[in-house]
């Protein structure tokens, strides 16, 4: 059985909980974002909020067979919903700062997905499946979000390499760490080229051939209905 | 590793089995109301009955991290369709008793949080994640139906204080606990208090400040598609 | 708790691929049905196949309470993977063998069902649980991908003696076994129910009363979007 202090060896609270409170922020930010008939109230903006914080290290938990860790401690969920409402407060700061916000979103991708192939490879899985585990961290937050808002799964349509960006990452930490790499080491590098990868997507508007009208039409409806998030 | 034996003695098989029995009724009458089209056979009347019953409670010994309680015995499972068809045959008599149904309601979602919380309190969470796993298994078994028949989730957009009113009698379990109080008794408090605001709610149409717009709005479509639950 | 050596003495790994490699191909095949604007991409194509393949063992666990089978190994997740792009590089080839796709479907759903309520009965779950969880394993993978691409959940709407015939095999399944048959002989007879009952379904186009008016309709919209899989 996998043991709460073992894991905090490896992804520090603090790390833990810059990525839930970044995530929470997010998740206002979206929620923030739904006007008219379809707003939220502050009770549907903490829950989003709760979701994309916690979400990923939900299903990652899920995924390993262990109990979850972000219900382990009081502070996860305090962090969560301290950050949606945050989000909230400061909505229009926030929006002012869309690099800062797209900056940190790539990040946070790159924070769960390396927690979630780091625990997955010390829990005992083989490499190909502990990758998997990473990018189910990373997205999987995004795709309850969706599922619970009754909106098309965004990674499905709209790759623009979010899931790519999420998988090199996770690829760097388990071949590095197979190399003999320590985690932490691997960890940091998977972290950077999650980012970097997502930025120069962003940045260039990269994606997948036949994703490219898709993201075309996307875009079109995010500007008419959700927060723009550009470079 | 948490045994079945341990929660016996802490939640009742029989009550247990109220709730899913209870929970399944309701599946099978909001079921019950789809017309035209998207009318729903045996199969599906007795899918919804599971899922309404049983659904609290699966989320919540996932979250917790050990075996769902529901699929250690054949009750749960024998409870919950049994009572799905029963709803289904005596919906005629269920809709002229709509108090009657409203208070029920009302009275699941606070065994269903009550349950919740005491078994998270048991397992060892801290009392912030046990409230949640609490309110978790009071509105999840809501949110996987809704999730299942492709209707937008209700609780994050009509909330009548649904998700408020489990989460007020889980925050007196889990303080109550915290003072002292025996679990049971603390149950008892948190059922009554759910209980209590959740029949307000209904009685006083009280709704969040955002959400009054929508329920309007979703009443009027309740009121066309789906039998109306009203005191 | 489960040991994986311990199942892999019920279901060898080669049989617990090929159900994986099949529902990746099928996954595949669904995947590539979708034109215009919801086509999907080689990464959205992939996803569907390790969702098809995978989902069902996934959901087993998950009820079962032990860490997920499918993740101990590399082979599932590349199996899935590669079964997918495979559907896809032949899905021409397949498409005009529809006769098989149809008939190998019908044998994966006996595979998914007899593996997870063999596995159910190895964990000491009783009888109709045992069963409950065959069941959601049969027809798991299907409710994931719905849910995962907007879609209505098919087993809801239109079942086609769906669950009704992977019902069937487990019920067969886990009745022999309580009359003391051993699980190796019941679990292959219940794989020939599934298989016939689906197969004679599809022949003479058999559904529960109330489905046929949505069965009919349902068909319509296939024709118009995805690929026709009939005999």
């Amino acid at each position: 059985m996998w043991s709460v202090n073992d894991q905090a060896l490896v992804i520090p609270l603090w790390a833990d909980l810059i990525a839930v409170g970044l995530g929470g922020i997010q998740g206002a930010l979206f929620a923030g974002g739904f006007r008219g008939d379809r707003r939220l109230d502050l009770l549907g903006v903490a829950i989003i909020g709760i979701v994309m914080g916690m979400g990923g290290g939900l299903i990652r938990d899920l995924l390993l067979g262990v109990p979850p860790a972000t219900l382990q401690s009081n502070w996860y969920l305090l962090t969560a919903t301290g950050a949606a409402l945050i989000g909230m407060l400061l909505a229009g700061v926030f929006h002012r700062l869309n690099a800062v916000i797209v900056g940190l979103d790539a990040v946070v991708i790159g924070l769960f997905g390396a927690f979630g192939t780091s625990k997955a490879l010390i829990v005992g899985l083989p490499i190909v499946p502990a990758i998997f585990v990473g990018v189910c961290a990373a997205v999987g937050g995004g795709i309850l979000r969706d599922v619970i808002m009754g909106l098309p799964v965004a990674i499905m349509h709209v790759g623009s390499l979010y899931a790519v960006a999420a998988g090199a990452g996770c690829v760097v930490l388990a071949g590095a760490n197979a190399l003999g790499a320590p985690l932490v080491a691997a960890s940091i590098a998977a972290i950077a080229v999650t980012t970097v990868i997502r930025l120069l997507a962003v940045i260039f508007d990269i994606s997948l051939p036949e994703q490219r009208a898709l993201h075309r039409r996307k875009v079109a409806v995010e500007t008419a209905a959700i927060p723009i998030v550009k470079l």
